[in-house]
C-alpha cells in the first residue's frame, strides 16, 4: 500500500484520509525523493497535456498559424470552460480554418460553478468549446494543419482522436520520447475527451518533466517547444484551468518557477526548472482538488525558493481551511508529515 | 490499512481505488460480517439522519402537526435541493409556524446540476430550503414545538444547532441510545450544515440500524418512531435524496426491505429488516458517489432477497458502467472480490 499523502480532518480528528505515491526525478533520471511505488504504470490523463503539445509547436504548426501565448496555454490546459476559454478555443479552430464542428471532445457544462450558471441564465447549452479539452484538441486541430497540409483538412481530420490517426500518432510519439516508456506495451485506456490514454511509471512522468523544465534529453525541437509552452503558461496561467484554480493560482505567482498540470484521476505533474526537477503524483483513490493538490503544493514549498508571500500562498494550499455552507471552519487539508521531511 | 473495497477499472486496468472498512450486525449486537477496522469512531455525518429524527416522531410532534410521509422522509434526507424537496421543507415550517429564516444550516445551489441551472435560468439564488438538510433542520424545528410548547418559539429555537441547545440534546440524546455508544467522550465535529457531529464506530451504527430495522433494544417510542420513519422513506423514497440518486432509486425497487441513507465522507448505513441487520460503511478516502454507494448494492445483492429485476438493478450500481463526455464506456466502478465473498 502506498503511504498517506493528505489528512482531512474534522474537529480534532482525522476524518478521511489519501494515499499515494510521488515521484521526483532530475533531468538524468535520478530518483531525488520517492514516496510509495513509482514503478506501477499509471494513467497520466490530463497531467501530460504539455507533452502531448510538444508537436504542435516543434512541427512549427504553432508559428505558422500565428498561436498566441493564450493559444498554446489553453492547448496545456485542463480548464474551467468560462467564456474567455472558450473564445480562445474558438480562435485556434478558426486560425486553422475549422469550426467548432470539427471538435470530437464531447461537450459537458463548465467546471466553473459560476460559468455553468451564467450559461443557464442566459439560456444557453455548453458546447464542445466548453469542454475542459478543447484547448488541448484545437491544438491537435492546428497541428493537423502542419501534417496535412493541403486541401480538404477537414475530412483529413476526422476521427482525429482515434489512437492510429496520424494526428493521434504524432501526439502518442512525443508523449513516447518525453517519457522514454514504451508506450506499444503498456494498458490503453479512453480518457474522458475520448482520446488514448497511455499508462506510464511515476518515474517516468517525473523524469519527462524534469526534461521538459530544462530541455535536457528532449530532442532540440521538443526542447525549444517546451520552452514555449513553459513560457506561455506562465504568460497566461488563467488559460491553463481558470478561476480560483490551483495551477492557475500557482502560475500566476511563481511564474516561470513551476510548471504544474493536474490530471484525472489524482494525478499532477510539474516541472520545476530551477531546481532541474519534474514531480509525478497519484492518488490511489483518484482525488485531485483535496489531495493531489494539497501534495503538490508541500512538494512545491520543499523544492522551489519561496519568498514570504509566496510561502504563505503555498501553505494556504498544503495546510487549507475546509468551511462549511455558513463559513465556518469545520476541518482542513494537510500535507501528511511524510510529505514536509523529503529532500533537500 | 483497511481493505480496497471498489475498483475504478479504464481499459483494461485498474486506475483508482477506494479502500473502507464495513459492519454488519445483528440487533443483539453480533458481528455477522467485517471488513477492515470496526472499533475506530468515525464520524458518520448524515447517514445517521434517521437516528437524529427519532424524537421528532418520539415526542409527538410529528402526530400534532401532522406531518405526512413526505415530510417525514424529508426529515430524514441529505436531498437533491429540488422543488419539491425545498417547497416540502418550506411546508413542514408553515406547520410548526416558522419560515425559511428559522433554518440555520446555511444555503447552497442544489445538488442535482438540472435543478440549479433551472434557478440560475429563472435568475433566482438558491435558499436555506435547497440547502441538502433542509428537511432535517425542519424537523428539529418541528421537534421543537413539543419541547417548548409555549409562545415565542422563534426566540427559543434561535441557535437550535448548537450541541447544548434544548432540541439538539434531544437529539443526541436519541443518537446515543440508539447507537449504544458514550458520545461525551468521543471526538466532536461540526457538520456541514452546521450541527454536531459525533464520532461512533461502524460496529455501533451498524448495530444502532439492526436496532431501527426490528425495534429491538430500542425503548418503545423510539422503536415506533422508527418504523413510522422507516416506513415513510419507502413510501416517499424521492424525498430522502430525489432524481437519479442511489437512496431514492433503491428504496423505489425494493421498499421497506431496505432503509438506506448516505452520509458525506464515504459513509452509508442501512437497514435490512427482513434479515435484521444493520450495516455501516465508511470509505478511508470520503468518496460516496462511486465507492460507498458500490459498496452498498455489493452488500444488498448478498443480504436482502432479490427477484431477477431487483439483482439486475443492484447489479448495476455495484458493477457500474462509466462512460465519458461522448457516451462511451470508458471504465467501470467495480465491487472488490472481499464484498462477494461475505456471509450468508
Amino acid at each position: 500500500m502506498n503511504p498517506i499523502l493528505v489528512h482531512v480532518t474534522r474537529g480534532n480528528a482525522i476524518e478521511s484520509v489519501h494515499c499515494g505515491a510521488l515521484a521526483i526525478v532530475d533531468a538524468e533520471g535520478a530518483i531525488v525523493a520517492q514516496l510509495g511505488d513509482i514503478e506501477r504504470p499509471i494513467f497520466p490523463r490530463s497531467a501530460v497535456k504539455a507533452l502531448q503539445a510538444l508537436p504542435l509547436v516543434a512541427s512549427g504548426a504553432a508559428d505558422s498559424l500565428g498561436l498566441t501565448d493564450d493559444e498554446l496555454a489553453l492547448a496545456c490546459a485542463s480548464h474551467n470552460g468560462e467564456e474567455l476559454h472558450a473564445q480562445t478555443a474558438a480562435q485556434m479552430l478558426a486560425k486553422a480554418g475549422l469550426t467548432v464542428d470539427a471538435l470530437e471532445c464531447g461537450a459537458h457544462w463548465p467546471y466553473l460553478d459560476t460559468a455553468t450558471r451564467a450559461l443557464a441564465a442566459q439560456g444557453r447549452e455548453p458546447t464542445a468549446l466548453n469542454n475542459n479539452c478543447s484547448g488541448k484538441h484545437a491544438g491537435f486541430l492546428c497541428l493537423a494543419c502542419a501534417l496535412h497540409g493541403g486541401p480538404n483538412l477537414r475530412q483529413y481530420v476526422r476521427g482525429y482522436i482515434q489512437p492510429e490517426h496520424p494526428v493521434m500518432r504524432e501526439v502518442t510519439s512525443a508523449l513516447q520520447a518525453s517519457t522514454g516508456y514504451d508506450l506499444a506495451n503498456t494498458p490503453r485506456g479512453t480518457d474522458g475527451c475520448s482520446i488514448p490514454t497511455y499508462a506510464i511509471p511515476l518515474r517516468h512522468l517525473a523524469h519527462a518533466f524534469a526534461r521538459v523544465g530544462t530541455g535536457i534529453g528532449l530532442s532540440a525541437d521538443h526542447a525549444r517547444a517546451a520552452q514555449r509552452l513553459r513560457g506561455a503558461a506562465a504568460k497566461a496561467p488563467f488559460m491553463v484551468a481558470g478561476t480560483g484554480r490551483f495551477d492557475t493560482r500557482v502560475m500566476e505567482r511563481l511564474g516561470e518557477r513551476v510548471f504544474c498540470k493536474v490530471g484525472a484521476e489524482g494525478v499532477f505533474c510539474a516541472a520545476l526548472p530551477d531546481a532541474g526537477l519534474g514531480v509525478a503524483i497519484k492518488i490511489d483513490d483518484g482525488n485531485n482538488a483535496r489531495a493531489a493538490e494539497v501534495a503538490m503544493a508541500a512538494v512545491i514549498e520543499s523544492f522551489v525558493a519561496l519568498d514570504d508571500d509566496e510561502a504563505q500562498l503555498m501553505r494556504s494550499l498544503s495546510d487549507a481551511s475546509m468551511r462549511n455552507w455558513n463559513g465556518i471552519e469545520v476541518g482542513r487539508l494537510v500535507a501528511a508529515p511524510v510529505l514536509r521531511g523529503l529532500p533537500p
